[in-house]
Formats: C-alpha cells, structure tokens, sequence
C-alpha cells in the first residue's frame, strides 16, 4: 500500500474529473467525496471504486454532466430525478437539499430515483452532521442478497445510515443489510481468516464461517436472518414508493451494470425542538455510558462512527494509502 | 389455551379498565390495543401484559389519568409529554398527531418523552398503515442488551416499526434489536427445543443455540452482532435527543419498573408527491418479487406483516386464545 497526501490524492482525481469533461465545481465535489472515502478508512469506496466509475462514464451508465431534476414538491418533502448523473454528486445534492429543509419545516425528505452507485453510503450522514443536523439515508441497489428462507437474491444489500451530530465527534452508523460485505469477504479469504461469526451459507446450505465458501456460493447471510432480510425488503420499498424510480428487482443483476437505482435523504434538524444547546451534551451522556457504563468492569467500547475519525486521524498524519495500480490508472487518465 | 370472541375480550378488558377508573373513550382505545395484540398473534403483549399494566397502575408508575401534553412545535415536528400515562394510549395518540400533520405536511415526526411501554410496537405500524400513510416508529428500553464485545447490558432493546399500507395487506416490519425475545427464549425452552440459530452467549461466553443457557447467562444477541448493537444505540440517541426524555442507560434496570421512556413516530404520505394512486400497485409488484420472483425455483416467502393477516384472520374466526388464568384474573378486577 502507497501512502499519498490528501492533497495529491484530491489533485489526482480532479485533473481526471476535468480531463473527462466534468465542470470545475462539480468536479471538485466528486474528487471531495472519493479522496475523503480514502482518507476515512472505506478504501472499497474510495479510489478503488474509481476504476468502475471510469468504465460506467464510458459506457453511458453514468450521465456526468445530469443534474438532478425536481419533479414534485410540498413543503418539507421533495422528489427528483437524478437522470443517471454520478451518483455521488446526485447523493450529495439531495442530503444538501434535505439540510436546507429541515432547518426551514424541521425535518425533511429528500427521494431520488434515476441515480447511480453512490458511493461509500456514510459520506451522507457525514455531511448531515457536519452541518448539525440528525441525517438518515439510504439506497437500493441490484437485487444480490438471498433473504432469510431462499437461495436466490431477492433483495439488495442495501445499505442504511444513521448519524447524530456531536461536538465530540458525530455517531454514525452506516451499515448495509448483509452481515459482511463481499469485500470483506474477499479480504478474509486473503489472509486465509475465518469469519469471526457466520457469514453466510455453503454449496451444501450449511452456515459457514469459510468467507470462500461464502463467495462460491453467493449467499451471504442477512444480519440478524430474518430480521435483516425484512429490513432490506422495507428500504426498498420506501426508497421506491417515494421516489417513483425502480425497486431492486428492477435493476439489472449485474455490478457493472447497476444502475437506476432509488435513494432517500431524510434531515432532522433537533435545534428546531429545543434551543438550549443540550442536544450535544445529552448525546455524550449516551455515549459515554455505551463505551463504558459507569460501576462496569467491561472493556470500553467504540461507537459507530468512532474509528472513523480515528482513522481520518492516522492517515491525515501518515498519508492516505491508495491502491498502487489504482494510483497509476488514475494518473494515466 | 383457551378461545373467546374478540368482543368477549374486548368487553372484558373494558368492564376492568372502567372499574380502574379510566375515561370511557381511553378505556376502549386500550382495551381495543390490548385486545388486537391477541387477535393478531402478539400474545406477549396482549393479555399478557395486563397483569403487569394492573401492577404498574397500583403502585403509581402508570398514570391512568395522565394525557400528553404538547411541549414544543415546530411545523410537521412536535414534541409531548406523556406524563406517565399509559404508554398504549400515549403512543397511539402520538401516531394519530404524526398522522395528522404528514396530511398537512407530507412528513411529520412526533417524539415522546416519558411514557410507559407501549406493548406491541406493531399497532402503531399498523394504525399508520390503516390511515394510508407510511409509518416508522421506535421506542428505548431499559438496558437490558449487551452489545457486541460487551457481557453487561448497556443498549436497549428498542423495537422498531416500519409499516407501508397497501390494498392487498400492509407490509409491516416490527422487530427488536436482539435476535430473540427473551418470551421467544422461554418458549424454546419450555417445548425443549434448540433455537434455530444462535441466539446469545452461556455462562462460557460460548454462541449458543440453548435458549435455557442464554436466559442463565442474560446474554441475547443483538440482530447482526456488531451492526444491531449499533442500531439499538442511534435509536436510543434519537428517541432521547427528539423527545428530550431519558435515554436508556437513565431508566430503572428492573423490568417490573420500567417507566419514563423515549419514542418516536414519523409518518409520510406518500401521495403528497404522487397523487396517480400508483403507490400500492408498486408495492404489489415488490412484494410479489420478493414472495416469488419471476423465474425463481425456490419457496414462497412471507412478507413482514403477511403472518399477522393469516392470524387474525383464524382468531377471528375460531376465537381469540387467551391464557386462561389471566383470563380470570381479568374477570375478577
């Protein structure tokens, strides 16, 4: 793994963005949210998912000069269309008009349909919170996750995130419905690792913790079994419904092909509530009682969103590591 | 078990609910939530549950006469007290608001500060559904979950609903954050069978499928080990900071006690942004490719909400079952 500066790392993507056509500002916004996967510690989201992106742009998946449309309003809740531009530009726009939303009505809800892959899912909760607003979003995605009960995808891993601004550093929790990721199974296949609790099924239906069975397979589990297979059925249907874009068994059943997919933004704003400023102390009382509770003899725990900043952290001090091939590919666009 | 009509049920818990001294509107809106639990399947917190209402009403933990009172409003936000009042009642009267002010609004969220448990989560699901409108809802607990990487219990349990009304039977998601309920762990135990997956930790600190090992050890899974322990945690954190109630580390760890929690409801009329009516045949076409995608070999599957249709339906016809000593305690208040 190399390790570059922020800096390097941001420049590189821009020079590509606006070789391939993006305007400036729209180019400086997508180079942001790539590099700051990268800086964060979600490499699977960063730069290494650049390369696709490229691909996408070439094979007209990925529209990069589309901007979102409005295509109906009332009050606090808005639909667009997001005309299969970049799906991370489309993402971030719509968290952006769901923060501006909510500090007007107090919450707010922000549907996209028509949009692409957007990216490292957090990014969005991120934003929310780093404008002190309480964020919760989520998207569909191709139908690649067999439910609790069939061997078949029938619903999408799809990811949901929830974030709470804090002084002290926000909470964010950005999960997707599968219990690992088929990234994180390849990387434990890699290092030759079991699983350290089930994953998923084997060729023969068993519950394996073998991440190569897993992939073999192609069924990974569900958290919580039949609890995550309903959740991911809910998100659909809401990001859907409210959008009027495609639901997951709409969307083609193939990585490099997905796109169209449907996305909700929803922004609270917890200042419209309660004007005293203690929605920032009265989050760190939960915190410090979830990574250790007063009279515990238990280890201190992290919370979501915790080893985010930490990482942030190292890799501004140390430079953000970037796939070497990746880094090449980039600077040859 | 025994088997009685709903209007038995529903007349018993009336008669007791007047003697007890309740309003005769708020006395049918209770006995009616009480007495839908067990025609939908929910006996853990139907009838059941009555005792401990009774219980909880004589020492003064429950109010019976106590309605929510508006503290804050902001447009489609408000916040209530309930004041101790009986937490079916609260919840309910905070999702007929959250209903009320998504007509107006399109989305509104309504947050409830020290209410008592509001039994089954589902109803307000379903009431939302019921009016035609999207519904999410959750409550916080006491701690009574250890989550991940930890043995003492320092999240709640929080139930979370996400209801979607449709023609042909709303899709309704109520679900906890532990794997299994800890009335789920007693029956396994008591028809002597093994969980189907694990469901929580021995004394050993050792995955178990043995429901009796995991009440000894008062170690339940969290849904998706890490990921569920995660969310307990935001729908503590927004429960509280919304209602500006307790969090859950600050309510009594015993469960005979359990008072003062923190709720939220949000509803979302989905017909603000399409009024073309399409939003329940595309529901239809979600849940039929969920159920049984086109071209799939495999089983039919149940979508969230089909079981208590299927339920209601029987009880309905053949008699509500009701455990036949709380059912003569019943008679005797």
């Amino acid at each position: 793994m190399l390790r570059v500066s922020y800096r390097d790392l941001f420049d590189a993507l821009l020079r590509a963005l606006l070789k391939l056509g993006f305007e400036p500002r729209r180019a400086r916004r997508c180079a942001q949210l790539f590099a700051e996967s990268n800086r964060d510690g979600v490499y699977t989201h960063g730069l290494n998912r650049f390369p696709r992106f490229l691909s996408m742009i070439q094979s007209g998946l990925i529209d990069i000069h589309a901007k979102p449309e409005l295509l109906a309003s009332s009050g606090p809740m808005e639909r667009w269309d997001g005309k299969i531009g970049p799906g991370n530009l489309n993402a971030w726009h719509s968290m952006e008009r769901a923060i501006v939303l909510a500090r007007e009505h107090g919450i707010a809800c922000v549907a996209l349909a028509n949009t692409n892959h957007w990216m490292r899912g957090g990014s969005y909760g991120w934003q929310a919170a780093d404008a002190g607003v309480i964020g919760i979003c989520w998207t569909n995605t191709l139908p690649n996750l067999p439910p609790w009960g069939a061997a078949d995808p029938r619903v999408g891993n799809n990811p949901f995130i929830i974030a709470v601004p804090r002084r002290k550093g926000h909470v964010v929790l950005d999960m997707a419905m599968s219990q690992f990721s088929y990234g994180a199974l390849a990387s434990y296949r890699m290092r030759g690792e079991l699983l350290p609790v089930d994953g998923g099924f084997d060729l023969q239906g068993k519950l394996t913790r073998d991440a190569a069975a897993i992939e073999t397979s192609n069924r990974p589990l569900p958290i919580g079994f039949w609890k995550g297979s309903g959740l991911a059925l809910m998100l659909d249907l809401l990001a859907t419904l409210l959008s009027g874009g495609k639901a997951s068994y709409q969307i083609e059943p193939i990585p490099e092909r997905e796109t169209m997919v449907s996305q909700v933004f929803i922004a609270i704003d917890p200042s419209c509530l309660d004007s005293t400023g203690a929605v920032s102390r009265v989050a760190d009382q939960i915190i410090e009682n979830f990574q250790l509770p007063r009279h515990s003899t238990g280890p201190r725990l992290r919370y979501p969103g915790y080893r985010v900043l930490q990482t942030r952290k190292e890799n501004l001090a140390k430079g953000i590591p970037v796939e070497p091939a990746i880094w090449q590919q980039l600077q040859a666009v």
